[in-house]
């Protein structure tokens, strides 16, 4: 995607379906848990009747998709196949089973006598979805959306149009039938709208996009709207010299091979000069008999690795079998290499000191910084957060895996009887600033 | 400032200079507690020894200031007498007595035996601070970067370079002094340096604006950072038929003039018709002794309201003695009102009526709804935070006034013992889950 592809200003019809959204979404922020409860459930019920609807547009999608010569890839994640809109269905269930993350307290303080504050978690108010393929994302992310108060407006990739109205179709029926305004979740279906999406900041508070790191990359570059996600997952496990061996063998290989193409997995492997031999006399035979073609610099190439990797190596997210190795003199220049090339998603370091451990946990800034353990366990449902939005690479919050909590905000409330701040600055009221 | 002005790409000396406070700030963020309140003690101490130099830089700045015609509001908010820098000592010793935000865990949770993780606050990273005029903000911004543990490059006005220089240099001092890398604190004088500062997204993590509506409004639109601020301050009061009149009058007053030119000032007053007649042949005279030009709709000039509003009135913030007025048929279109024109900072109702104080605090969306007291109260000071980096609009948090807590966000920790997530999916190992 272009990054000098103009956005389209947005027309009125989009502006319009953009209000009534704003407008459902305020109404679904102000319903209790139950009410969201109960409409999760009705949506999961209607999806369940309108399933032969559903999967009859999946074929239709399919069929189109197929004349169209789009790759296998995309075929495979475009079909909708009955158990895998059934896991959908249970899905949507489960999402109700979660801790409602609104209306929580955060503060509540007496500022003066009969002057109260009251922080609580709210909804964010309505998330820009837009995701590729994968029609099974639609239920997922509007599922999170109502659970935790929020309206939506999503968008899917083009050849997922019938599937994904079939669904959305009946989301909004389950809403309606649960009494929450249907225009709480709203599908948009052509390209145009997708775009101008991103400049709908009076009516959006948070875009998540899913997909490809040209999607949100083009996404973050083209919106005023906060972006909740990650371009690039660069991870690296450093091998210390005081490893366990076959530790770090064995967290190595998992952080690579596991699942290659998940963001956590490791791009490059940082090896301390001291243990670089050793290591890699086993560490090579081994990543050859798992397919893992191995690039290396230099010092690793004269230690049997095969391919020398060019610069370009340390900043490359292979997505593959593909690992590249650097040899590093010490626990510092490990630390200034991903401090340098990290996408500050995951970093990880095996040592049996604890010293050394704490000093790249601290000196790492990414949002998860890992000791002798797989960096494949950065993901919400291992972190125990039951579903993830995404994993956002962002500094401020919301950081890392992403659950329902990254789907609130908070907001202040004060009451009071009467109070004005004149009182207080001719001193006849004054602050208590006590905790309640 | 022209939103179309080009920002310069930033030179080598400033990439330079970014690193190096990059660099600082890792070694800040790893400092305990009491190591930065010592440093702000020896800030604060090096301060009072560079009095003399200070006031001299001052001295000069305001001659040259005033030689070039600057506005007298600027002069003055320029001008440091000793008493207003041992104001500024002291504000940078109460905020080491603040308590540190930093290294609290949030999560601590066994994903699986022998496998912790750990949600720890952590220092942002590097603040980029551009401000005008108001030397005192750089004692301020600075103590409260250190004493969060961040690092910050700091842009004044121009007007103010000697003034701000002499400063900066007592806090590298006193950085020095305590053990800490005085690059921590970096100011930049020259006005290419600070626009491209906004380009500085490998090096800031966070752009905190201080300065006038244009200034933030410039930056939001010209940098890829996340900004902490508001560009607008359009609070709104709504006097609900069933208010208590005494408390309405009273409250409606001090939320305009007691300050009027603070972003928590009102700038419309929604008014209930029922209770319109009754409030406005109080209100009026109110105001108007107490200097308040009023502007209103048809329905309340027909009330006595002296001017007639026009469409551009309702979106105005006056920051002046002017107050417009609107009366309402209902709550609802009180509460449309504000949705549409609300800077999403603070508004507030004045009514006896608990049902609808809930429904207003509840539908209207900005970071602080208040119910029956002044919208002046929204401050970080008021709300006991102890200081205050800024107010923000955002949705996202930090929302609202934001204290040092905003100046932190959170890092995963995850310790194991070899752990690999390929024995999650053979059954060899399982999710416990358990909070600790």
């Amino acid at each position: 995607m272009d990054n000098k592809f103009e956005v389209p200003e947005p027309g009125n019809d989009l502006l319009e379906k953009a209000d009534q959204v704003r407008i459902a979404s305020i109404k679904v922020s102000q319903t209790e848990n139950d009410n969201r409860i109960k409409a999760l459930n009705f949506m999961a019920d209607f999806l369940e009747k309108n399933t032969n609807e559903i999967i009859e547009a999946n074929n239709e999608d399919y069929i189109r998709a197929e004349k169209k010569g789009i790759s296998k890839a995309l075929l495979s994640r475009l079909k909708l196949p009955k158990e895998k809109l059934n896991l959908g269905i249970e899905g949507v269930r489960k999402v109700g089973d979660l801790i409602d993350p609104v209306n929580h307290v955060q503060i509540r303080r007496e500022l003066s006598e009969g002057l109260i504050l009251e922080r609580k978690t709210v909804p964010i108010g309505v998330l820009g979805v837009i995701f590729e393929s994968r029609p099974d994302a639609v239920m997922q992310i509007s599922s999170l959306a109502i659970r935790s108060g929020n309206g939506v407006i999503l968008k899917g990739g083009s050849e997922a149009n019938f599937t994904n109205s079939a669904i959305v179709e009946a989301l909004q029926q389950g809403l309606h039938e649960s009494g929450l305004d249907r225009n709480a979740i709203c599908l948009l279906t052509n390209r145009k709208d997708s775009m101008s999406m991103l400049k709908l900041d009076k009516y959006i508070n948070l875009i998540i996009p899913r997909g490809s790191n040209e999607l949100v990359q083009f996404i973050q570059a083209n919106t005023r709207i906060p972006v909740l996600g990650h371009a690039d997952g660069i991870c690296h496990l450093f091998i210390d010299y005081e490893a366990n061996l076959e530790m770090a063998l064995s967290v190595a290989l998992d952080s690579k091979i596991q699942y290659p193409a998940a963001c956590n997995a490791i791009e490059t492997l940082l090896v301390h000069k001291d243990i670089a031999s050793v290591f890699l006399e086993k560490a090579i035979p081994l990543f050859n008999s798992n397919d893992v073609k191995l690039i290396g610099d230099k010092r690793s190439v004269e230690l049997g690795v095969k391919y020398e990797a060019s610069q370009e190596d340390w900043q490359t997210e292979y997505l593959d079998l593909i690992l590249s190795i650097k040899i590093v003199d010490d626990i510092e220049e490990a630390i200034t290499h991903i401090q340098k090339f990290s996408s500050r998603h995951t970093d990880g370091i095996i040592t049996e000191n604890f010293n050394s451990a704490n000093k790249f946990m601290n000196s790492v800034d990414s949002s998860g910084v890992f000791h002798n353990c797989s960096t494949r366990f950065a993901d919400g449902f291992r972190y125990g957060f039951g579903a993830e939005v995404g994993i956002s690479t962002q500094t401020l919050p919301p950081r890392g895996p992403v659950g329902l909590e990254g789907l609130v905000t908070y907001k202040y409330f004060l009451k009071g009887n009467g109070n004005i701040v004149e009182d207080f600055s001719t001193g006849n009221a004054f602050y208590t600033h006590k905790d309640l």
